[in-house]
């Protein structure tokens, strides 16, 4: 297979010669987002009996003893962390400055190399007890915020943490001007750096596939959606082979190992859009996107990194991976 | 949650006090099978280059490294249980005896307490690369051979260990005269000796059913089966929820921790039966039965337990889980 390089090697080669204004993102910011995506492996190895704490966070979902400690997890990665200023998160949606920033807010004209960090720590509540692999979707904005910012410019990197039998990690890094790169990580007991690079060039591959793979979530809409079920019974009959756990990190890293996936979770009347575009589909888009698929809202068509999040509740669906079977999704979807 | 009880202790109280024949299967052969998962769990977390290792095994499989590691596992574990005289896996299908018993074969008449282990080590390949949860499957037989013995009687226990964000197993044990007995094992570092029962009692739910699960096996199969086709059609028009990993074991333990679900592999005229009764369908269907389960033959509508496996080769379709469901898959595949 391919050949292993150490994580803090492969990445410092990734900051451009010429250009030290992103040496922060790849020696300190992405090392300190898999130093927390390996502490989150022990806590959920650790968690023998995963119980609800019963509290709810704010946005009132039902919340698991392994949801606050991997929210601690990264917290903890991203306070000792001095280029990360702010951090929201799917558990505590108030985008605020991290521990490591006493002097705030930054001056408006430095110079300083900031970013923000928009996470949702654990994704994949519902298979925690069946013990089914889940997640950690993290997504590093340039600047002091990630409100209100261009995604296709300020989102310049990405890391999708998977916890199964061993525990991996998809990065994508997108610096303007450099070309976009998206590679995957066994990430070790000791986080960064005893992490190595598996995969150092996750594509999504062109046409002709060898298997064509599907994952329709939200599959209860396909009752009341007549678009829907017929999308599900072309690919039946097209013989798409099904793969789709309910958990959206394992479901979109299929595609991307696999070489070949489309995900789609749509809208309908009776089923609201539920993926928040801040902590979940601005970070998945770009990994999508660096491994040359595509993702779009299967509301518009337009695609997810279009536009700018106003706050942190923002929702949408999601169709992503392969771009021809996207395009396909999205036509079926919307006509 | 539930409280915990120390696996060994749990076991220790689960030998019948008037029958002390079954004692070596509580306090050594169960045991062992935990810590040859604990041990699979190490060898998974451990290899981050999942490779091909370029063999073929017995039956023309594509061979994994780890297959070959997890067979060793489970091959050791056995060899250091004096009670288990013979085993027979997927990846080595011939029944022979293990490396503790030089004296053989035991004299026809002995009255020892003898077990055989038929086992497939690692379930799940095809979705190893992209980290999603695998298992084992082990089932453990009364007397000196797993071949030609009526399943109903002397399969007495099976064990299903489940690799993701942490290692658990369900086990079964049905020892003739006593109560059938499922329980949930949250799997510690060090094997069965650090091991605690998370879940002492795992049951399928009676109706009404709050949330209903579904997972469609060889859904292409649908392309060329009406009734199939009409199924699925059935389970998204009555609004099942899909969870389908295409791992056999998280598969089948999703149903029985969510205390509802139907896993359906059934057999059309252009895919055929791949299920291995001895290593796959005789332990899960145990489990599925002490759970209050159905594991029927879709071929046939025949319980899978109700003929004794002639060669290790023979294969079968599977529908299993909730009893009501199955029914109504099986009335439906079958007509």
């Amino acid at each position: 297979m391919s050949e292993t390089t150490k994580l803090l090697d492969f990445l410092q080669q990734r900051v451009p010669a010429d250009d030290a204004s992103h040496k922060q993102l790849c020696t300190a910011v992405l090392p300190a987002l898999v130093d927390a995506v390996a502490d989150i492996s022990r806590v959920l190895r650790a968690s023998s009996a995963v119980s609800q704490v019963g509290t709810a966070n704010a946005f009132g979902d039902d919340q698991l003893n392994v949801d606050v400690s991997s929210e601690e997890a990264v917290r903890r990665a991203l306070d000792g962390c001095a280029a990360v200023v702010t951090a929201s998160s799917e558990e505590d949606p108030v985008e605020k400055p991290t521990g490591c920033r006493p002097e705030w807010p930054p001056a408006p004209d430095s110079q300083e190399e900031l970013y923000s960090v928009a996470f949702d720590p654990l994704d994949g509540s519902s298979i925690i007890a069946p013990n089914w692999s889940v997640g950690t979707i993290l997504g590093v904005w340039r600047g002091p915020s990630a409100l209100h910012q261009d995604p296709q410019t300020r989102q310049v990197a990405a890391v999708l943490g998977v916890y199964g039998p061993r525990t991996t990690a998809v990065v994508a890094l997108r610096i303007p001007g450099t070309p976009p790169l998206c590679f995957e990580v066994a990430v070790g007991e000791a986080g960064a750096a005893d992490s190595v690079v598996v995969r150092p060039d996750v594509k999504l591959a062109a046409a002709p596939f060898k298997t064509r793979y599907f994952a329709p979530a939200n599959l209860r809409a396909a009752a009341e959606d007549a678009r829907y079920m017929a999308l599900v019974t072309h690919c039946i009959q097209n013989k798409y082979t099904l793969r789709y756990s309910g958990g959206l990190v394992p479901d979109v890293v299929h595609a991307l190992v696999k070489g070949h996936g489309v995900y789609a979770s749509p809208v309908t009347a009776a089923s609201k859009a539920k993926l928040r575009r801040l902590y979940e589909l601005f970070p998945l888009a770009l990994v999508v996107e660096c491994a040359g698929g595509r993702a779009v809202d299967p509301a518009t068509g337009a695609d997810i990194l279009a536009h700018p999040s106003k706050d942190t509740d923002e929702r949408a669906g999601l169709v992503c991976g392969t771009a021809e079977e996207v395009d396909f999704v999205i036509k079926s979807l919307l006509g």
